[in-house]
């Protein structure tokens, strides 16, 4: 069949619901990453159901032509990136939750309903779905899945994957299955659907999920914690590690994102306790006591929503503040077993240092992750100080991404991770599931 | 090469690392499934670490000779059966926990190392591992990861998977890999390392295992609940979930497994909570009203070690009690939605009086997981009545298997779980992984 084809194909199976308007083409060529997408798409499909996204994957697989998945477009690293001509898939209009079943403990949902939205309606029955991505307002659910999305109570709570039951996924040739099982528990056969979260698109596509969720908390806590600098911070987060609690959340926030946001005298802590109202008073009693005997220089604590919020509210401006101080900063996630976190920010400094960069960090401590920004003077040296960064987390036996996946901008990285076997055997499950190299091209390898 | 030389080629590399005196090769043909061994193997490989599981490998994959893993043989469907003839590899010789590290609440440990072993270890220095199968006494590290095992905390906990980091594996082709990362997070790449989880030993082979571990809950408490029928038992375990409340265990117990154990005067419930001692106070305080208002006959709670210990030991006795009065029953595993349970268990009753089988059920009712237990009067009449016990798990959205894997038993049964679609993938990735079918044949498909 010939390349020029594919538009028509699709029109004539899909009717509107293909669309090649310009404006169109052009505005979902890009994503979060702000990475100059490589091409415009050919057009954008917006299936109906699952029927159509076969059918659309079906004809660009016969044509050649790549399709590129998008949810909220809200990734970090490129993963919805127009990375070379091709379709858009954009799941925008399946956003619908299916079967909400208080019963089960599971909710069925498209895979474009906005994450923020599934927290909304399951709270409203009193349940939490614990991956909470910062993003949660505009990111999907396909895409959490095709990320393996964290955020902020993956300490506590697990990431995305954690709470997926089954799935429906359409394959790179066209095929619609189901995999997994409603049930809670199953080990029937391989595991393909795990394989598939965090796989950003390239191996199948998510159409639809049941999820799990769990009964809400019955109370919050939250504290903030102020320090002279990041060393006594860091060392005070682990400390609260190993005197047994387990906060949902464990935030930290050097000096340089304090300074962006301009709300705080000093790298700080956010601490974050939920359960039985009994559990988190005492959690939180002993949080602030740790605290200050390891130096904190001002501890805060909240419980009333409102009053929680306040103390978020800080954290919650940084990536945003940091962006408008350096639209052009290079945006890390590097993550490295817990103990390892205090060497990883001298690390960080350092490289700073030898690069000519400022350097700044924030991030989810609890789980080892820093999101490290490193804002260039000339663009080009912020590249060295990258590679620096990924040996050093690398070296520390961490990973060169913790939540934010590979995507475009850190292909070149990950094969230091992996090793030239381990990531061979990964190319060849690509090849497997897609022999044809039209899911999600560019992206990973 | 030639066949008969493989034994000669392993002794040549491995010395006295590989036997095959006549009372071993019998002895480890053997598991407890109580299937009957398809051979007798032609030798047994004790490796003392990675390389000589690889050599071991290699020699085999030139042979053509079919390769058995095995950990503490306490699968029930047959996963370390010796289905053709071929070599076992036991992974007893590889039992040490190689660095515990409470700062990174990680632990790394050689396959062999017995679940119950790094319990011990845990428990010792305040730490939890969650898993915790019934044959945790018995039963390893690497045979857990290889089945996904559970256990009676699964339904707070989550199951082995769920607390695997990194792994050291040997491939089909006698390659070690080393996947996942040491920090708690990371999604660089394709999460090969889930892929094997559950896959039975026959894509890979553990080596061994990075783990994490939680905090030890300062408090635990029980509740024993008597019904006048398996009904009410099963919709007050259901009411329970409804307020809210999530033990960490809640076990199911129907009458003929209670008389078998001859401890109770009828169907019986196991509710475990564990935190913070004021939580779990109140937990069980309030899941005692519930069951009092759900009709339990009687309830008893316990928080004492020992007297919780009383609790549990007609629970824990079950099995055993089963086999003694029906060494060949057929041992099943379904899991359904939690809604589906007392239609399930409605299900199994009928197919026992149109099988004329006798039927018994019990487990982790939680996860919606039922251990159905078919006592034949003539043998083959129990095939007929799993085939149609199977049909009403997935006709009710549930599995084949919650957690004993598909091994040699359930072979037959897992098309009609997957699909002709899902099987023929799942085929496709076991040749990928191991092309010339070396690795612990004949199980799953």
């Amino acid at each position: 069949m010939k390349k020029s084809s594919v538009g028509a194909a699709l029109r004539r199976r899909l009717g509107e619901r293909f669309v090649d308007g310009e404006v169109v083409r052009r505005a979902l060529a890009l994503d979060a990453s702000r990475i100059p997408p490589a091409a415009v798409p050919l057009g954008v499909v917006r299936p109906r159901d699952a029927r159509d996204v076969a059918a659309a994957v079906r004809i660009c697989a016969d044509h050649g032509t790549a399709i590129f998945p998008r949810g909220g477009a809200s990734g970090l690293t490129g993963g919805s990136l127009v990375s070379r001509p091709g379709v858009v898939m954009d799941f925008a209009p399946l956003n619908r939750i299916l079967r909400l079943s208080p019963e089960d403990r599971t909710v069925s949902v498209q895979a474009g309903v906005l994450t923020g939205r599934l927290h909304e309606a399951l709270e409203r029955l009193g349940f939490l779905y614990p991956p909470d991505p910062a993003s949660a307002a505009f990111c999907t659910v396909g895409g959490n899945l095709s990320e393996n999305a964290g955020g902020l109570r993956a300490l506590k709570y697990g990431t995305t994957r954690d709470y997926l039951l089954a799935a429906t996924v359409v394959t790179a040739d066209g095929e619609i299955l189901r995999l997994g099982s409603d049930a809670h528990k199953s080990v029937a056969g391989y595991d393909l659907l795990r394989l598939l979260v965090g796989s950003e698109g390239t191996l199948a596509i998510f159409v639809d999920a049941t999820l799990r969720f769990l009964p809400a908390p019955k109370a919050v806590a939250t504290l903030s914690a102020v320090f002279a600098d990041e060393q006594a911070a860091l060392e005070a987060a682990l400390g609260l590690l190993k005197e047994g609690l387990l906060p949902r959340a464990l935030e930290f926030v050097d000096g340089v994102c304090a300074g962006a946001v301009g709300a705080a005298s000093g790298p700080f802590l956010i601490v974050e306790f939920d359960g039985h109202p009994a559990e988190v008073r005492a959690a939180a009693a002993e949080a602030r006591s740790t605290l200050k005997k390891r130096d904190a220089v001002r501890v805060s604590l909240a419980r009333a929503p409102a009053r929680r919020e306040a103390l978020w509210e800080a954290r919650r401006r940084v990536s945003t503040a940091l962006l408008k101080i350096s639209p052009t900063k290079a945006a890390e996630d590097v993550c490295v077993p817990l103990s390892q976190l205090p060497a990883l920010y001298r690390a960080l400094r350092r490289i700073g240092r030898a690069c000519g960069v400022e350097t700044c960090a924030y991030g989810h401590v609890g789980d080892g992750n820093l999101h490290v920004n490193l804002l260039p003077r000339p663009r080009r040296r912020t590249d060295g100080a990258v590679a620096r960064l990924m040996k050093a987390a690398l070296e520390l036996r961490g990973t060169i991404t913790g939540e934010h996946g590979v995507g475009v901008s850190k292909k070149r990285y990950l094969p230091l991770e992996t090793g030239a076997a381990v990531l061979s055997l990964m190319r060849r499950v690509k090849r497997l599931f897609d022999p044809r190299g039209v899911l999600n091209p560019g992206k990973i390898f």
